[in-house]
């Protein structure tokens, strides 16, 4: 990994070693990123600093990066406003090749003061190699080296990269994208963009080898026409997924109180989210689904799906969804219908698609499993959303295993979907066998539909 | 209670003898009416009838309704389809009030033969006063008197009474509102109604004292005139939310073959929902967030809503939410503002609205709690939601605890929400403290604005 075009990508993504500039002594937010690189682990060097400590966490600590017997590849910040550009200074001068800031108190302030102290800070970075991230952000992922922002966060590798102006929606995505089978490259807050921009990230991505899917959370640009230029690259490479808020008058104002962020028109960047071929989402949940299918689900899927479900409500709310969302509900073969009738006793049911297999799978996995794979081979079958909890006698684990080792076997997109509210019903399970698991059956048809191109 | 106009309100709500016709002997899907009379337990007598047994479940068993040793208010029959004609023939002989039949094969089969089988039930129904609930439904759920459609449903009692054509979201509705909750007066699933419609028991909750929001699932109408004067009665006396399926035709045909309903034409019923005054919702996580926003919010609360949350990202995308919802944010009065400069720390907050306390609140719940008090208090805020999970080292419960007092003491509604992709973070403890919570604040602010009239 070199740092061509003076982006510092192997400062950030794969450092030796690390100073955390600011460290206190006790629990405090600022050692959350000292906990951080502890546990699960950086793979390198860690240098905590403190002019007041001589150990923390069980580390050596040092007075101050000049201190240091050797020059960090990165540094995170988490000093007070008022020393920040002191820091920065010494990184500088050392020769530090990245420093993150955690520390706020500049442009976001909406102030001229704020304003002229990023301006000084950014002045005093150029007078050596310092690349700046942030100020004000949440500092990186990176879990192939261990890098974290929080304590705790996973240890597993993937194809999504995350790029984001909001700090605390990093931490969030990835712990709620674990527990459905989402794993990450690299995640960064952006912070203020003081210096490395969007941009800057989205042109790396676009040509990294270890992302296929480009995530973002976007409240506004610094230069737009970089901007552009930058996503339409990323947008050609790799599968691309934008959030961007401050839509509206009021969310631009919080926008520009929480990154300083113009957020500029809606429909601007509504035209220039589609011009560069992203799949746009609107909030968390949208993200999420939207992640979970291109994870799991070929880009070019095709459009005729097939419901099969044990309670029958959901039939009917799914059907409706698979319309509105601009698929098609298959027409399943004579051949596997009869299959079906041979499975599903004929009271209150239904084989025709959607597949209503009635009340009596409640009581067994083995009607699941033969109606899914019967379905699934059926080939005016694209994709199945399979509706209904685990069926009671039968584990949830075995069930995930059933599904996923079918659509692995025949080829077909099998999604699976718990009857909606499904704070409760979903499980990991799936997302341990690699099931794309939704909270309903609407929400995974709208995902399906997004990341196969049939709805923007 | 007294069964006028021929409706048997009696006997459905408060039976004193209830017969389960067809109880299997081993733990089939039959046996589920049964068990759920016995968990947590029916308030009044059990009859199971099985010509070959003697005794179920520890209960005495008879051979048919004409041997009981009395008249059973209520019979449920899950018998196979060809003796539900014979058993519905000895309930009217024997004057049983209501029959429930979870028993299907009628005109949901779309065939001739299902059609003629249903009407000739009805015809044998007639020769007596027995009045018909289904076939082809899940029964009822009345927790004040313990009958239940499965085993282990909650026994709390609420205001909350669903009407529903889909079985399955019956138990799914209650089980995941309990987890949110809510709670229930009356829950019946309706089936083929082939006596017995959806109108009969909109009819009757919309002069219930027990109730005070009525819910309801609907694929299609048996008799739109009159369903129109039922709903527009129930909208007058009642809160209504109403959940219309078959809005395409996919989902009409699907449908049709669940329970035999004609779906109708979307726009006549999205024109008819909205003439009853009814808010309508389009999935099951809608209908659940509109009913916590309904049991918690009062329907004429204002528009003016303040955001507090620890993360920032969030603040940005509820501002969004909040004017895309037709709600405004709450100009906080300089005296607020300046009580929130004496608890949030500057940097990298706000105390505008939204009210942006940065990280440090990951540290205490007292920040949260000052905060919230004081904006709750501020004249020019009708609501407020407060973004966020668990703070690290206080406990959801004094977090709930919290958040459930201040509400009630300055009475300003305020609403509970995770970050996005909630399934995680959701937790029990805000609706035991009787915290309206909400997956993301943008369900909060769709479901509040849905519920004050704001947006239709």
């Amino acid at each position: 990994m070199s740092d061509h075009d003076g982006f510092p990508a192997q400062a950030l993504f794969e450092p030796q070693s690390v100073a955390v500039v600011g460290v206190p002594r006790g629990l405090k937010t600022g050692q959350i990123f000292l906990q951080a690189l502890l546990n699960p682990g950086f793979h390198g060097r860690i240098y905590p600093i403190n002019p007041n400590a001589e150990e923390i966490a069980g580390l050596r600590c040092y007075p101050s990066i000049s201190a240091l017997p050797e020059t960090p590849d990165l540094a995170i910040l988490v000093v007070p406003t008022e020393a920040a550009i002191s820091v920065v200074g010494e990184c500088a001068e050392r020769g530090v090749k990245a420093a993150v800031l955690f520390t706020a108190g500049f442009s976001e302030l909406g102030t001229e003061e704020g304003r002229r102290r990023e301006a000084e800070l950014l002045a005093t970075a150029r007078r050596g190699i310092t690349r700046i991230q942030g100020p004000n952000c949440m500092s990186l992922y990176v879990p192939k080296v261990g890098l974290a922002m929080l304590p705790g966060m996973p240890s597993a590798v993937g194809p999504i990269s995350f790029v984001s102006q909001s700090g605390s929606l990093c931490g969030f995505i990835v712990g709620v994208g674990d527990t459905r089978g989402l794993a990450f490259s690299k995640v960064i807050s952006i912070g203020n963009q003081a210096d490395l921009e969007a941009a800057d990230f989205f042109e790396y991505l676009a040509d990294d080898p270890e992302t296929e899917i480009i995530a973002a959370y976007i409240e506004g640009a610094k230069n737009g026409r970089r901007l552009r230029r930058a996503l339409a690259h990323a947008g050609r490479n790799k599968r691309l997924v934008v959030w961007k808020s401050g839509r509206t008058s009021s969310g631009a104002r919080a926008a520009s109180s929480h990154t300083g962020s113009l957020s500029g028109e809606a429909q601007v960047w509504s035209a220039l989210l589609r011009q560069v071929g992203a799949i746009t989402v609107r909030d968390m949940d949208e993200m999420l689904d939207v992640l979970v299918a291109c994870y799991y689900v070929p880009a070019n899927a095709g459009p005729r799906v097939a419901i099969l479900t044990g309670p029958g409500g959901p039939a009917v709310s799914a059907s409706d969804a698979v319309e509105e969302n601009g698929l098609v509900l298959a027409q399943l073969s004579t051949g596997t219908q009869e299959v079906l009738r041979g499975i599903i006793p004929s009271a209150g049911t239904s084989v025709r698609n959607p597949i209503d297999m009635g009340m009596v799978v409640t009581e067994t996995v083995e009607v699941y499993r033969r109606a899914t794979e019967a379905t699934a081979r059926d080939p005016n079958v694209d994709a199945m959303v399979v509706i209904g909890g685990s069926p009671v006698g039968a584990s949830m684990e075995a069930y995930a295993e059933t599904i996923a080792e079918i659509s692995q076997r025949t080829g077909t997109a099998i999604m699976h979907a718990a009857v909606g509210g499904g704070e409760v019903f979903f499980d990991r399970a799936f997302a341990r066998h690699g099931v794309p698991t939704f909270a309903s059956p609407e929400r995974a048809l709208r995902a399906y539909a997004r990341t196969t191109g049939r709805q923007s």
